[in-house]
């Protein structure tokens, strides 16, 4: 049998780069755009479809067209520092309910769908774990990936589906939203500004995107269901986060660490155990926080000579 | 200013009875369903509106026309023994949050919606308390009325709206399906039927429609926010139920008590604690237990004898 994904939110920052592992797996790629399909950069071969996702009368048409077995849905609200408590969040988890229905409907087999760590009960002391942390979520975007999967996991088994949810923790590479933490300070480093960031105490777990993707791509071609963790399953200090990033840019002196006061309601710890990940999805990160981070900085500073 | 209240689930089992009550209380009543309009069964003066809630694209028009500053939103899925674990769950949520958006996007102010005890772990000694209790439904039907409160709660403040979430236990009186308890029994002896029963060892909170409609009305008229359980307060035995519906038909002889295994998954006691009922919304249930089986006895033997 033909193995077709769909995959939603493909032009968002993990979506465009599952692109690739996907079609290395062999999977025949379609992949949803809001607008026109993305010029030039995207594999050969992707069948690109347009649709908006929130409404909901676009689901049979895209269904109809791509007719995928597979369904790899990472489109959400997603805007920098808005996305945590907008009721784009009602909205988003609404269309997902009912496009996995539609996908269900139409004959679909599996669906891997993106979800977070604020899932979790923030302030535990060590790493989450799947199926034994509390899902206790302090967001609204939380609470809503947390209500999405729990409803569908509940219903997989009636829709006639397998269903699983990679749990996103923190992520970073080339080519992010300029609002976010990494391409934030690498690009003000690089142009010469000076960055002022918090004192960098928590600890947080840093996955590159290429690797994100590549979970995911390896998540949807397993038999794995349920929740599984999308991290390193390596602890580090943003402090060395950003200590990182300054030496990779050779404007370290530009850093005013510490100036700037917590964020009310940060957990000091937010690590994935990947256990799962690593043991049943097979999948190991390729790319060390460093040579990722050196890599990034690479990508910006070739951007910033090009503009 | 002007309170006007659209109900939807207006032809179902409690929404029919909280019509009378809210319009007690002084609202002006619009009033939602599928079909036509109940022939000269409402109290007059309700303005009927014809929607299919879900369909999305119903919402902007039903909204237009109702133009109402409240929400008493009772529709749902209910068909008697699938609504449980129905997929049609999932598209009730999608559907819900849809609604309360639109509301509050066209300038709602107050929504109160009916949540269910099926959202609490099943299996505790005691009563259920809002906000003490874990919330751990074991059924999709709960995981569904569970994800919709969480999410409308959060998301209460960023769409300008009060929210208010009752949870209902159980109930009975006259003109229920007929496939429910008090209903099935009470109309199978009257017709003289035998009638199989569990051993009825099972506690639970029995609460007259009627007190149930007017309980809304109460929590609709308060400015009470957030989770209240709607309930008697008082555990009952299933089995002194069962034979309070034997004394009233005067065909006790016709019961065949304890002939039916106990449905799996079937808590021992589910008892709500009606504190914030009582004391925060200021509703006291009017109707005892024996006086409403007596007089819902009644109201089937009416039936019966008619047809």
């Amino acid at each position: 049998m033909s193995e077709r994904v769909l995959v939603t939110g493909a032009t968002g920052f993990i979506g465009r780069h599952a692109l690739a592992p996907l079609m290395r797996r062999g999977f025949e790629l379609h992949a949803v755009t809001r607008g026109a399909a993305p010029p030039g950069q995207s594999p050969t071969g992707v069948h690109w479809h347009r649709a908006d996702l929130l409404s909901h009368g676009d689901h049979d048409e895209l269904l109809t067209a791509s007719q995928p077995s597979h369904l790899l849905h990472f489109a959400w609200y997603a805007e920098h520092g808005r996305f945590w408590s907008s009721t784009e969040n009602l909205r988003w988890t609404a269309a997902t309910l009912a496009l996995v229905q539609a996908f269900a409907a139409r004959g679909g087999r599996r669906a891997v769908l993106a979800g977070s760590c604020a899932e979790y009960r923030w302030g535990e002391p060590g790493p989450c774990i799947e199926g034994v942390t509390p899902l206790e979520p302090a967001t609204l975007y939380g609470k809503a990936k947390h209500a999405t999967r729990l409803l569908l996991e509940a219903a997989a088994a009636d829709l006639g589906i397998e269903f699983a949810w990679g749990r996103v923790f923190f992520l970073y590479g080339p080519d992010e939203a300029h609002g976010r933490i990494v391409a934030a300070i690498a690009r003000a480093l690089l142009v010469g500004e000076r960055v002022a960031t918090g004192d960098g105490t928590q600890v947080r777990d840093f996955l590159h995107v290429e690797d994100v993707a590549g979970a995911f791509a390896a998540l949807l071609d397993s038999s794995v269901t349920g929740a599984v963790n999308v991290g390193s399953g390596e602890g580090r200090k943003l402090r060395d986060l950003i200590d990182a990033i300054g030496v990779s840019t050779g404007r370290h002196d530009l850093l005013d660490i510490g100036m700037l006061a917590p964020r009310p309601g940060d957990p000091d710890v937010l690590l994935a155990d990947i256990t799962r990940l690593r043991d049943e999805v097979g999948f190991v990160p390729a790319t060390a926080l460093g040579a990722g981070i050196d890599a990034t900085v690479e990508w910006w500073r070739d951007v910033l000579s090009a503009g």
